[in-house]
Formats: C-alpha cells, sequence, structure tokens
C-alpha cells in the first residue's frame, strides 16, 4: 500500500541540526530528538535520492534551502519553479539556490503561480497550503499532504513537466 | 478502489449554470456543455448529501456560494472555517452565507488560517493551493487533490473538528 501522510501546521518548534548536519553535535537551546510537522517535511525532502522537482510560489526558509543545497551536493537533480514576483522579494532563498547552480524557472505571466508542492525521486507528493516560509511552518494553520499513490503523483508529475517547458529560464 | 483525481488550474471558462440551476436553460455567450477543472470541483462540491466542512483562507467565487447555498436549501449540514481577515474583505461571500443562516467561525489569532481545503460528506476530501476566489479559478496556476483515500481523509476531518472547536462564532 502506497505511503499516505498528512502534516498539519504550525509546527512545534525544535532543532532540525540532527537532520541538516547529521556529524555535528547541536548544543541549540531549542528541544531536540522531537519528531514534529517540519522535521517529517524536512525527512521527506532529503529522502531525494536522484530528483527533486519543486514547484512553490514562495521559498524563504533556510533550513529548506539548506536541504535543498544538500542534495544537490550529493548530485541529486534539483529543478525549482517559483513565482517570478516572489524571487525578487526580500528573503527569497532562490538567489542562494541560482548560486549553488540549481536550476530555477519562473512563470513569463501576471498571473500567481500559486502551487506549493515538491515531487522527490518523481514518485513521492508532498503538496497542500504550505509554501516554503518561516511564517507558514511556525505561525500559519497549514497543511502538507504527503502520498505515493500514482494516481495523485502523475498528475503532478505531468504538470510539472508541462509548467517546465512554458517557463522562463530567466 | 478509493476515487483519486488531481484538477489544475486555471480552469478554462465555460458555463455551470445546468450544475447551478439544472431546470432552467441558459443561453448565454459561454461554451457549454464543456467539462473543465471548476465545473468537476462544483460537481464534487454538489456531491454533498449531509455535510459539507469548508476550511478556506479567501472565499469570494459567487458559483460557489451558489453551490453551497443551493446544498443550505438540500438540508446538508454546513460548517464554514474563515480567515478573520479575509472575511472583512470587499467581494468576501462570508456574508452572503452567513444571512442564509450558515454557521462561519474564523480563527481568532493574528497568524493565517492559510488552508484551502472541503470535506463532503465527511469521506471525499478536496485540498490544495486553490482558494475559493474567482482569481484562482481563472487566472492562477494552482490544484486541487479529491481524494476519498481514507488515510488522507481521517486526519482532514480530525483537524476540521479540532479547529471548529477552537475558532470563534463570532
Ligand atoms: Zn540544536
Ligand atoms: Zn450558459
Amino acid at each position: 500500500k502506497p505511503l499516505n501522510e498528512v502534516l498539519f501546521f504550525p509546527s512545534e518548534v525544535a532543532c532540525v541540526e540532527h537532520l541538516l548536519s547529521p556529524s555535528a553535535p547541536c548544543y541549540c537551546a531549542l528541544p531536540h530528538g522531537v519528531d514534529t510537522s517540519f522535521s517529517r517535511l524536512l525527512r521527506h525532502v532529503l529522502s531525494a535520492s536522484s530528483s527533486l522537482d519543486l514547484c512553490v510560489f514562495a521559498f524563504s526558509n533556510t533550513d529548506l534551502c539548506r536541504a535543498v543545497l544538500s542534495l544537490r551536493k550529493r548530485g541529486v537533480v534539483i529543478r525549482v519553479l517559483s513565482d517570478k514576483d516572489y524571487i525578487a522579494i526580500n528573503g527569497s532563498q532562490i538567489g542562494p539556490l541560482r548560486k549553488a547552480g540549481i536550476c530555477v524557472r519562473s512563470d513569463g505571466g501576471a498571473v500567481y503561480m500559486h502551487h506549493k508542492f515538491a515531487l522527490v525521486d518523481g514518485s513521492l507528493l508532498i503538496s497542500g497550503s504550505l509554501n516554503w516560509t518561516l511564517t507558514a511552518v511556525q505561525a500559519n494553520m497549514e497543511n502538507l499532504i504527503v502520498t505515493m499513490e500514482p494516481e495523485l503523483v502523475r498528475p503532478f508529475v505531468q504538470e510539472f513537466n508541462r509548467l517546465w517547458e512554458l517557463s522562463d529560464p530567466a
């Protein structure tokens, strides 16, 4: 039976350094060893072994940015589609991703690219109301569906590829 | 096997009067008899026979408002949770829903109630990036997952009930 999981936010706040820097012990003041909605999201993202396709309106969360950069270092092929207007906003992590050589495209139109989904290895879908921002994770009431159900994953794979072809590499 | 469907937006624009006023013929200028993402969404909402639990940040789409009002006339029990700030915004359909006697609650906090999901008869989940606005339906790039998978539906039912109890009836 394929994985089906739902994560709700705001997430409890807990340290995620063990996921992002597993070799270094952490002495920060946050609770450690606590499983939260956010740590589960990070774990799913970090589980990528071949590809990560990310289609999010807003991406400013620095922990999620570190996760994507660590995938890049491991050779995971990463494609990021984001909203043109949001990319220019203060705190956007799109700049650091591009500097690391990750392909980022944005829709050219006047409308919002309002999706918030990620595809891990083309077979795990993470989709819901949650933008990849700190506010969404720590303050808002939000949801994410995490599923490997092919009837749900396949349409998102096709839509990502369609939007990727339509979008502006600039 | 439970229903699993994905709808992408923007939707083609087509007449939906046959869904909202099935007895009256329509002579408007829009295409008729076309199945679109929006007509499929409307059909799923209108399929409610006992209850509709709706948790949306923004609700200004008048066709979706008409659908909810017609459910109300048929005796479907409707609960609406919406964002406190958005309820006050011009074009919000929360006022008309309340005037029709539908229970609307809003979160009391300073944060966003950013969900966009609906539960039809407690067994069909409609959830994604799409707010119930005209812009979301006709202009933005958006998605909705429609599923009867119990592992996905059950957590949303529990979360709706939890938020409903927490929320302000005012
Ligand atoms: Zn720590
Ligand atoms: Zn018509």
